[in-house]
């Protein structure tokens, strides 16, 4: 048995470990089989996170697992699917055992944390890169897009923004202080909002998740609907306990994992309270195109939104 | 717009033009949506491609884009599945737009080719990378799997073998002679054997497309129905517009993408003769286990299956 078959072996726990009723044959074949339930649609998203660009070089593999999970199973999240199962592909530039099972352990909490099985891979020799498809399903038609959002929707996000991008600054201290450890924490374990998503169906007119930042994801949503926006920045959330983000790290900043939706003042009402306090509105939709800041002090300042194509994600 | 925006601009004509009934949201959303239709299963395989792994350095990314596409179909026409889309992680070192309008133009011939769309995508910066998940439907429980060999069943192989092992050696020649065109084709225009595939839904007992060689493809065939088989070398197709691959290229090559299946004498009978007549018959399953060769002269000689835990595929 060569060494990259050594290393193939330990995803095969992974695999057991997970299963999903949905996964009708999961990794062994050429293919792995899905069934979709009737009235259901197949949703899915595919990310590629790179060493040294997505993540640093010698970052800890179990959180790697985890984050590398979280920040795809986010996409599914966004739409409000249910997440049923994931493939990996895995390229290595040794077939280091260790690494691969501190690795494994961190896909295996998160699969578990999210309910997403692990149904296929492939396993390369190559630079360090983990690939990553998310596959999840909705009832039919209601997946939720970017392209829904309407002139008087509220703008809301699901939590606060800003931790991620402050981290970035502690990521190689070796005793940061207690202070920052709401960074860290948001930077190193993400939680994608599966539950919130799901309430959203049929409720949201369009939401995504903040993986670039908040201007230029809601810039997406904005592009994608044909709608303008403005933002109150005071009531952007960015306490991560008791250390406030600052409001540049708040908007600019990417990796927060937090969802950004659009949704009608009634229906926000509708939604049960639970779920309705676990946002919090900073601004509203309005006609035109662009997105304006509205200080308390009745000042506009227009935002410069990042323009583009954005048809192919990815950053 | 950055320059990565506008390497991604480049695959919107690709999604555009490849459009497929069952893609429901192509690229552009946080994720895309496929519907399978009523009493079929979803069937996919992710793979990867690294740069100077499994193609060289500097290969052509015309025949780039078409050669990843099919390799990764052909793990759907193994299964029996109808390709429907595709998702591409592309990993690029730099943003060169002219080697994209060459990958996309390789991308969009096999997509109009093999019937399978773009629905969505990654585009990060790093090391020469594509990752490629096929998707497809086959009707519910009809996908061949590789389990289903019995002992009596023939083994067959869609076509000439070691033909893409014999152009390695070609593959840098500024002017190679016309008798090694076949292998050449072979290397750089594999073609996947979707309409075979689909025939032998519900007619072979197993099946596994040639990536890694004959032996070590049959062996995961023979492993995975627990039983045995012995091939006579005489029988093994390799001739490619008369010139021959040799017997150890057809039988440990890799890359040729014929379909190896196994089925029992009376289904044989069955199929429509067009398609009979595409299959040769190279050996018999046989109780037991380990690959045996049966000379003419009725020596035999048993083979070394490359053992293993082939869970998580790859080489």
């Amino acid at each position: 048995m060569g060494e990259f078959e050594l290393i193939r072996a330990l995803f095969h726990p992974l695999a057991e470990a997970t299963r999903q009723h949905g996964v009708v044959l999961g990794p062994g074949d050429d293919c792995a089989i899905q069934r979709v339930p009737q009235g259901h649609e197949l949703v899915f998203s595919i990310d590629t996170l790179v060493a040294g660009v997505h993540f640093p070089s010698g970052y800890d593999p179990a959180q790697l697992g985890w984050r590398s999970l979280a920040v795809a199973v986010s996409d599914l999240a966004a739409m409000g699917a249910d997440p049923v199962c994931y493939t990996l592909a895995l390229t290595l530039p040794e077939a280091d055992s260790d690494w691969v099972t501190a690795l494994v352990s961190g896909l295996r909490e998160a699969s578990f944390a999210f309910g997403i099985a692990l149904a296929g891979g492939d396993i390369t020799r190559g630079p360090l890169t983990l690939t990553l498809q998310v596959q999840g399903t909705v009832p039919e038609g209601q997946a939720i897009r970017r392209s829904g959002a309407r002139p008087g929707d509220l703008v809301a996000v699901s939590g606060p923004l800003g931790g991620a991008a402050a981290a970035l600054a502690w990521l190689d201290a070796t005793d940061p202080p207690a202070s920052v450890e709401g960074f860290l924490a948001r930077y190193h374990h993400p939680m994608p909002r599966c539950a919130l998503g799901r309430h959203l169906r049929g409720v949201a007119s369009a939401a995504i998740d903040i993986s670039d930042g908040l201007v230029a994801d809601l810039g997406h949503i904005l592009e994608a609907s044909s709608v303008g926006a403005e933002l109150e920045p005071g009531r952007v959330p960015r306490d991560f306990g008791g250390t406030w983000a600052s409001l540049d790290q708040a908007l600019y900043g990417g990796d927060d994992y937090e969802l950004c939706v659009t949704l009608a003042p009634a229906a926000l009402d509708r939604l049960p309270g639970h779920v309705a306090s676990s946002l919090d509105v900073i601004g509203r939709v309005c006609a035109g195109s662009g997105l304006r800041l509205v200080q308390a002090d009745g000042i506009i300042e227009e935002i410069a939104v990042p323009a583009g194509y954005d048809h192919f994600k990815g950053r």
